[in-house]
């Protein structure tokens, strides 16, 4: 419905703002009520997502503080659409003019373009990927009713920084390193891997890991609306992502049925290739998926490219970027699982 | 909205039907008027789909005859739902009763059992790959519409079967052999290791790649209705499909910023490693993408699984299945394709 | 979403077909599992809104038989789509093919080709009465589930026919006289006006009251889902219905705060001056709503119009019509409701 | 979708904000970019609307000034999310205080307590008439879109108060007096029963009708989005409105076919007893549709109630109301017309 700034149907999210206009926020229509729910709650998810946290992001500044508009009377969701605002503070437009005219490579500049035929060229606008600060403090609304009211967990780390992958995993280390990877060691090789293309001017794509524990059986809607097939959309509307795969993912494409089926025992499953999914449904297993981020398209090199009137042009982006998307889209990437989740929870309450 | 139903907000697509019932078919609601339709243009495509339609497919043999219901009148389409009907003759539903009380490994039969308290378990019912009859007879309309009107065409083909893949790519080749690989010689391998694997009593996963020419740039609603979010949702609620990407999808973990951007002059664009889509806008250049498909979880083996009353059993799936999906998933790919597309654009032009 | 051929969210009705097409019908996402039905349930309402009925129903004969395609097993709901098929039997278009070039007065003839540019002429193709047969195979199912799981029951009747008004309201009076009045006296003299109108080649108007028993408080979904307001698009959804009014309806334009407020004590409300429903959500109260319902615009007189191409011509109706539509209408009205309320019952419970 | 608080499927309105909460405001997504937008543009249409307005509204005094926070980049929409913010700031809470336990008769209070188990009871919260300053900002935009490039006005105007009724209707008079009667004399004589009512420490209701010109013919989406259907439920979703008629609406239920029709020449209609809708289409004619509306609920006199545990008590309703709602809900009825006009001429566009 309407162009494209909603998502859920019973937890249903609608987001507003570009990167150096006057705020950012969301409305969650469809919040369950008598939820305990405070600023602070949604200001920790805030703080993991917000720029200039650590030295592999960008250093745009953003305190990003948030403030309940509506939906919450004395500390307790009302069960009506909840407003909440986020402020921008550290724009510095000026970096943009000299974008103004022209579609940097591998940016959505010329789509939007061509769609609107207008564009707010300031850091990407609305095609920045700081619109996910909207969807991360509606995710933390989603964490704390699933966690609270469901015992389920969503964690999404960094498995993977150009060549470096990680090799063990260890979900207490995430929030340990500046990458979030589960494997400390790793972690260090990916950090420092990163300051290296940071140097040279140059970005690196990666791969992050989603897992969702304690997701009860049933729960997705056949046959447009699978829980993998909502978990995919979510995924893929994320800046940067350019794949998605659940469990075992494309390296089923070489297996037998005997090898992939995941057989089971009144014990429980014998295993989870299936990634907790099966029919599009999940099996009560714990629920695995990971998605392909491609390197930051700017970068302060000269890339051939066009201006509005189609003419060659050479382009050089300024400005403050992630010189790899990953550590901050993993807590994205949790929190529109999170989403997901609770939407699809609530929406299978209406059959009992 | 509903159970998960219906896909597209424009041309919105309502399927019905299960694997043994009366019939399977489709509304659609928002097809443009005026257009030149007939029966024989849906059963075209259906028929690409259809089982029993080669050696590599399952043998139960159906015609698939579509009746048009509604929505057209002497041969052309008047603006109102269509819908659109397929009857069911070659049932065989006592292959069935000996799974009716046990939930087979990797199916769907778990998930439905514990979502809805009853489940229909002849075939799979509506879990069945059955249910994309409607799916492709709603694709037939989109993809003759896209074709008369934009010029847009989908199309999607075999690149992967087992350990054999495709390694060149003639799109002209497809439709000459039974697994529809777009390299004839990897399509007699693919034959093969698909009967060796029948007569093996076990099957195969593979990979199916789609290509869509001459979608013109801006289409997609971002920021949760991108045009990859949306065509990976579309991917992902087709039973078997595991993952997708697109472009260079998971090989951009491994690459540098300046390798993947693609750049462009006034005389067009150098690369195409984003597949079309950036910033979840095509950009006027081919869309490409592609899904895992796993291996058919219905293999004639002993496997461990557990009854309705959670007990431990065995069991040896009979029936007649596909060993390797991906034939003619493909079909039922390009058509889902031809939705997504032909909804946006729909969208699109409330802008213009 | 779509062409407006959907209704509901949870409990989601999609209609299709044509007046003198090849069948009608509905399919139902969202329907509760584990719900017995079978054909003959829905038969029993059908009958109650097919034509042919009686002397003051139009003598087109068609038998209305339903045939379920898909969601239900061994007499179960599955919570799988559920579709529904009526064939048209008694088409005669030959009736129309004077009409093919004229837009009838007082019809949807001309906003039809006004919008699509194309028409099904016969019988008013999909803006014809005969549409809302699918309405009410979906509102049969819906009757069903409210009243066996929620003790809810929806009834409607004919409180006026041109210058007679009921007097009385006894419900057990409705279905024993032809046109659906809870007075008996009054029915005899509506039967008689309409005969005389219909003899002098005319039509007449009425009105039409629904009211529903039982409906839990807090039903609605403030602020643009209300239940009134929801009520109100589904009666104004209904062809003929030209105003609504809930409880006292334009009696309050008259009105002082101190007359219109329903009081309470702890033995329950004092009044129903609201209807049943306040700010939007039920009251646990009777809902009580009623109709105006237009004169059939078909009649066999001489009347001034344009041809397509924008020419004065007389017109004069020939065909098979309900000279008042009231008593048809009303099975129709009630099954309306009917939708309604159980999908704002299956929303509300996202809440729990 | 969500809990109800959205509206329009291309034009997209989601609301939210409580009567003594932060802030008021609405996302509008769909809005067709390149239009030219200010706050000024916006802010005319909420004076309009705004508390404290006149000596027969409520005294309660809000600028009610609008910021407008994303979607608008150099004074021109973007095709993106527009999100507009109003702060409260005349609360007055502690009036509210006293109601905290207590329904208040003919209130949402009730039904918000047993929907959502907790009621932010002050000023009704969610359910106040405040509420709809976020739909005249949306209809601010709505209307200036139509106006500009449709020549599409819409204007409500107040035609009953109480006994007394208007006589003429010269639109030009609207603005001129306090009520928004379109006959001055008239206009004197309501403004006086209010505020002879008000002394009387009672309220009253009236009747307010709305006026669309230049609607081209075929607006609407058959079966269940007709023009009549969604601009009822538009109608009916806002507070205090208990019914709605459509041209000359409920004395329909009297006449005949012969009287009812609006026969045509090609030189135009003859007549408009439809109010320009037939079969749920727009007839290219003037839209007329006029809604009933309750005296305000809120009166400062002791009435019977109960309170939070049953139990019978008396209350008396103290704080800042609208003696009459009539005069500002005009304004919200006249911009929900135009919400509605506007979302289903861009659906309408999907068909070119």
């Amino acid at each position: 419905m309407g162009g494209g700034n909603s998502f859920g149907q019973e937890f249903r999210v609608t987001t507003f703002g570009e990167s150096h206009g006057a705020a950012l926020g969301v409305i969650i229509d469809g919040v369950p009520p008598n939820v305990a729910l405070t600023a602070a709650d949604i200001q920790a998810e805030l703080d993991r997502r917000r720029p200039g946290q650590s030295k592999v992001a960008t250093p745009r500044n953003e305190s990003d503080q948030v403030e309940i508009l509506s939906g919450v009377f004395e500390n307790r969701t009302t069960g009506t659409s909840l407003a909440l605002l986020i402020r921008n503070n550290n724009q510095q437009s000026k970096d943009y003019h000299n974008i103004a005219e022209i579609f940097r490579p591998g940016h959505a500049d010329w789509g939007f373009f061509a769609k609107y035929g207008i564009r707010d060229y300031r850091g990407g606008g609305r095609s920045s990927g700081r619109e996910t600060a909207g969807r991360v403090a509606a995710g933390a609304v989603a964490k704390k009713i699933l966690l609270e009211q469901y015992n389920i967990n969503t964690v999404a780390y960094v498995t993977q920084v150009g060549g470096i992958q990680a090799e063990t995993c260890d979900l207490s280390a995430i929030e340990q390193n500046i990458v979030r990877c589960a494997d400390p060691h790793a972690a260090e090789k990916m950090v420092a891997e990163i300051i290296r293309v940071t140097q040279d001017h140059n970005s690196i794509g990666g791969c992050v890991e989603c897992r969702i524990q304690n997701v009860p059986a049933g729960i997705g809607e056949p046959v447009f609306d699978k829980l993998d097939a909502l978990l995919a959309q979510a995924a893929l509307s994320i800046g940067g992502v350019k794949g998605v795969e659940f469990g075992d993912g494309f390296a089923v494409c070489g297996k037998l049925g005997s090898e992939n089926n995941d057989q089971r025992t009144a014990d429980g499953f014998l295993s989870n290739h299936a990634g907790g999914i099966a029919g599009g449904l999940s099996t009560g297993q714990e629920i695995v998926f990971r998605v392909a981020v491609k390197p930051t398209p700017s970068i302060a090199r000269k890339q051939q490219t066009v201006n509005t009137n189609g003419q060659s042009v050479e382009c050089e982006v300024i400005g403050r970027h992630d010189p790899c998307l990953c550590p901050r889209l993993a807590v994205v990437l949790e929190n529109m699982a999170a989403i997901v989740i609770l939407d699809l929870i609530l929406r299978n309450k209406c059959l009992k």
